[in-house]
């Protein structure tokens, strides 16, 4: 029995209305390939991708800073909630074979680094290019594809 | 939409086959009742705990020490490879509504104290009994119905 | 250069003032030893450890549960605030050589339990004795002795 | 009795002779304004960092993604081993009051955002700079004392 994929969407709170947009097309395009979305459980960006999942069927998990589970946005199906603050940004990466950053600030950038780090597959879409080898795309549907992709899913 | 409630089961990798019996039939109790199975994503107790729940259609999460989801059991269907040792204990204890010790040694206690410090139903079956606040099961079925009854959803 | 050795005091916050009391020999007994003291940084048991060490020119560590430093109590000499919750717990037993629980309530247990699990000398001063293989101690300075001496320092 | 200032230096292990240079010199300046050095415990800009500040008499701290103190550089006073992976580099920022970058890749990268986001001093020497905010230094006495600057001491 073969594990699903599981693709990371990071990304801020505190973003304008057409990033939330992306990111709910970014968590939609990863529920309707099977794979499982996983986020830092909170508002913003975290909570449109997990709509946009939802919306078709798919499956979220929450990897939260806090340690209440009541803090999970509404469409997050399993809360972790770790209690362990940003050190949960590591936990995020660590959790997924590949990652979506979509707008996002300080933390996405932490996230991004743990990503090129680890060496799993990065996707930036209108969030941080500080580096040459910064994959970027131009649409949440190209960004999922490249991801897929380049873990060899597509 | 409600969230499932999320039980853990806790255990040692070093047990015995009746244990291991008991484990699985905690396992599927769990996944019977609707409930999420979270534990610690290896082998003994969880990988037979993960395996019960898995016979009857459940969902379960491993939330691992190690940094490589590929040591995970086979039944895991969310690998959380946190990457942080035994500190890992803390977050599945801070993932559960409520959770079921089946035999274990040292991590396993680590996991029941961090339970009751947090004061969420905790039960033991065939595992610690360091305290008169311990409450025990003399079997799978009433371990997790207890549980089940201190959340109040039974 | 050899590092110093350290050693870890573990205990609760509310306690009566006869373990507080014993908390600071402990502390004053490893300072005199030349070792270092690690503890969680917070109130009770470990500010009275704290204290003890820093009356006879001791260094403190506290590896506080959270992310402000101005919560380490007064004795603190460097204060480590993980913002990890009970997670802390393990970094702290991972970070010593020896240690001592002094009274301590769940905190304190899943502490011991993770020196055990580690295979660290660790000696109970008025505090859990939930297994045979606990080694007491009647007065701090027993304590103090038994834990240098399994390390092989006395 | 006030706490010491407590300033991170963070960086790679595979840097240049020059990047080291830089290190080295940029502990000794910590070191000798009576600051604790925070680092990540292992080789490269951490070890050169702390072997400057030792060469003044100064006080460091490792605080290590493994479990091993021994795998602590030999400048290393107070080794944290946290066992925690690169979740370690959120506590090395939590416990720094200032925070100076010298060369370094990816997990460099991550520790200044969480530098960033948390909003404590961070100078960039021969490192990062992904933003307009980064501040950066041309020598290490200059990027210690726009540390000290900001954090009000100098």
């Amino acid at each position: 029995m073969a594990k699903k994929i599981q693709i990371g969407v990071i990304g801020g709170r505190d973003v304008s209305s057409e990033v939330l947009m992306l990111a709910e097309e970014v968590g939609r395009e990863i529920a309707m390939r099977g794979a499982v979305l996983i986020c830092g459980g909170l508002g913003g960006v975290m909570e449109a991708a997990c709509r946009g999942a939802k919306k078709v069927g798919g499956t979220t998990v929450g990897i939260l800073p806090v340690l209440s589970a009541d803090e999970a946005n509404p469409y997050v199906d399993i809360p972790i909630p770790t209690g362990m603050g940003v050190a949960r940004n590591a936990i995020i990466i660590n959790s997924c074979d590949g990652v979506i950053a979509v707008g996002g600030s300080y933390g996405t950038l932490s996230e991004m680094a743990f990503a090129l780090q680890k060496g799993i597959p990065l996707v930036s879409l209108k969030s941080w290019k500080f580096d040459e080898s910064i994959v970027t795309a131009e649409s949440p549907k190209e960004a999922v594809s490249i991801v897929f992709q380049r873990i060899g899913m597509e």
